[in-house]
């Protein structure tokens, strides 16, 4: 193995004191839901709000003196640049982090903002990845890894070292897979403090990519997922080699799953979380029969979700939830009649949130419009209540399905 | 004194092991911001999401055995609910809560999981609170007045005990006011523990009950505040006398600056608060001179935010950071000039978020249409660049205000 406990010790004592030690706590409600002991690592809760310090921070360290002169270069749309520019920061080592094309801004100012000279160019990461290499053969930079580094992956099993410190007694760890780097980290620290425990791997099943690997499959990769983090098509070699021999299984998870997990963790646990540091709740959610009534730690890996992305998750969670019902009412284009309907809403107890008027319907006669409203229920069950009394009262109702409309 | 730092202490004893002992730690990044040294505590991270647990069950705690056999009430729309009905079933006491007329589902749904006995009537909280006095009479049930009593408030208090264990070098501690038992409770505890420390309270400048009463002022209270924990009309007389013996000041903050204040907690922190828990960051931000180069201990008293309001306040955040420019272009109504301005727009490197396409407007001629457009960009620099290049092109561009449009 590439990487050993021993590596991994020594990696805790070195960021000691200048990484967090999360916070690692049973989760009640999460438990119930699911129904094994389910304990969260809040690596959301770290400076730059991801897990990807530690390794960084160890990475950086092993450094030479004239290697620190000459400094770093890293090519990452998110956590591992803001980590790697944070601690290069600190250490006074000059970084350079290329980000491809299309990197939301506020992932660049954070950049920026820990002192890094930041470029963007490349289409996508591969070619973000080379422009990397090329800058550093040209300015004779040291590359580092987002997880194909034994420094990075020894850095990053620290997480596992203190969730057994916390709570020997774990019998299972759930672990996001991007590259790799965390999950052969943590499975290298937990299954040699304890050879027992078992750790799974969780992708989205958009980027099956150490699925694939493990089973000698060939499913294909790619899309939009929620998850940044972990939509990687490319496995680190040594994290190949290490997941094979110490990792149970990798569960896929669907996107929604992902979405539904952001939002309870936001909802009970009142923490954020990006699509990634979500990924183990939602394999746990996917997968409960292995986890039943067992002693389960999730790594929330990270919290840098964009706004805008995290605003709707949360409403259409409240869709899911039945909570938000859209439906669609063909009226008489008359006054009086939105008045009509919205009584009837209220009568129901439904709280109108928005109306929408539409006369341009082509597939209806000139003279009759459309009401589109979307309103609050209690549940899905008052939902339906709701739909039933416009109807009983004579209106010609259309549900729009959850989750938009 | 009602209360003194013996009853705290008493009711730390009490509770301990059966309460939270949540986090308290320092905000690197809200110090940078702030200019002081400010350390958080997570109150918010109770099993209810707030600290009002506290004094709930050092009240359910005193009860006779004769007490606990009738059962409690309690009128609340929100986080005492939760306490009391969460505490009383664990210590197998009956519990009815009344809740006003137009209470959130989500809340009457949690407070009913719990297994308290729900009662939703009573227009406002002065009618509720009548109702739940009617209530007790009748069916000899003990009152649990949510602020206005010794264990309450000692309850309360236990808060600061374990802010200033922690971190004993404290200079000043914020408090959000509601009625008064928070402040009161931490007043008693952290100033009998070091007389020197500064309590300072906080209120919304659309309910200043405590202020008036310090002041002797009598300005207006009322209105629609996000801070629902805080729009509090009637003061506790207990919490009165106490604050005017041990509280340095009231900060009074406008209701923009709490609801950026509940998005810094959730874009830096990723943590979720309610108005009234991101109270005390929004007056340490209003008034940052009487806490510069100080140790400053705000408590995040609850989490317990209506998620579309939550939706609300991210993306507020972003029109109000310059991130998301809405703006008017007047068109000809014809084919291809929509695509001509979203052409401008990207050139300029701006993100279109939405678009609509008005043609009734009154104002203008028949021919012409209103395209209205809410796009992405990096900062208000960025956006002041986007409008530039729309009408260097030759369009009318009006710019619609932040936070809306």
């Amino acid at each position: 193995m590439p990487v050993t406990l021993d590596d991994v010790r020594a990696a805790q004592k070195l960021i000691a004191g200048r990484v967090s030690r999360t916070p690692f706590n049973r989760a009640r409600t999460l438990s119930d839901i699911t129904g094994a002991e389910v304990f969260l690592k809040f690596e959301n809760l770290q400076f730059t709000a991801s897990f990807k310090e530690r390794g960084a921070l160890n990475k950086l360290s092993s450094l030479s003196e004239d290697e620190r002169r000459r400094g770093v270069i890293a090519m990452s749309a998110g956590n591992h640049a803001q980590g790697v520019a944070y601690h290069a920061r600190k250490l006074g080592i000059p970084a350079t982090i290329v980000m491809p094309l299309g990197t939301p801004f506020v992932k660049i100012n954070q950049t920026q903002e820990h002192g890094a000279r930041v470029i963007v160019d490349g289409e996508g990461l591969e070619a973000a990845r080379q422009l990397a290499y090329d800058i550093a053969e040209r300015e004779n930079l040291i590359f580092v890894h987002p997880y194909d580094d034994d420094r990075i992956i020894a850095g990053a099993g620290t997480v596992a070292l203190e969730m057994l410190e916390d709570r020997p007694d774990l019998d299972a760890i759930i672990v996001p897979i991007g590259g790799g780097g965390l999950i052969s980290g943590v499975a290298t620290a937990a299954r040699g403090l304890k050879p027992e425990i078992k750790v799974y791997g969780v992708e989205t099943e958009l980027y099956p990519g150490m699925y694939n690997a493990l089973k000698g499959e060939d499913e294909p990769a790619g899309g939009q997922s929620i998850a940044e983090g972990i939509a990687v098509r490319l496995m680190g070699e040594r994290c190949i080699a290490i997941v094979k021999e110490l990792v149970s299984d990798i569960v896929l998870v669907e996107e929604e799953m992902i979405e539904h997990s952001i939002a309870l963790l936001l909802n009970i646990e009142k923490t954020v979380t990006e699509g990634a540091g979500a990924a183990g709740l939602a394999a746990l959610l996917t997968r409960p029969e292995l986890f039943r009534g067992r002693k389960v730690g999730l790594v929330l890996c990270g919290g840098n979700i964009d706004p805008r992305l995290l605003s709707n998750v949360i409403l259409r969670e409240l869709s899911r939830e039945g909570r938000i019902l859209n439906f669609a009412v063909a009226i008489e284009d008359r006054p009086g009649i939105l008045a009509r309907v919205a009584t009837l809403v209220g009568e129901a107890g439904g709280n109108i949130l928005e109306v929408t008027h539409n006369r341009m319907l082509i597939h209806m006669p000139a003279k009759i419009a459309e009401l589109r409203i979307s309103a609050e229920a209690r549940d899905s069950d008052h939902a339906r209540e709701i739909i039933a009394h416009v109807r009983d009262a004579g209106f010609k109702v259309r549900e729009i399905g959850a989750g938009g409309g």
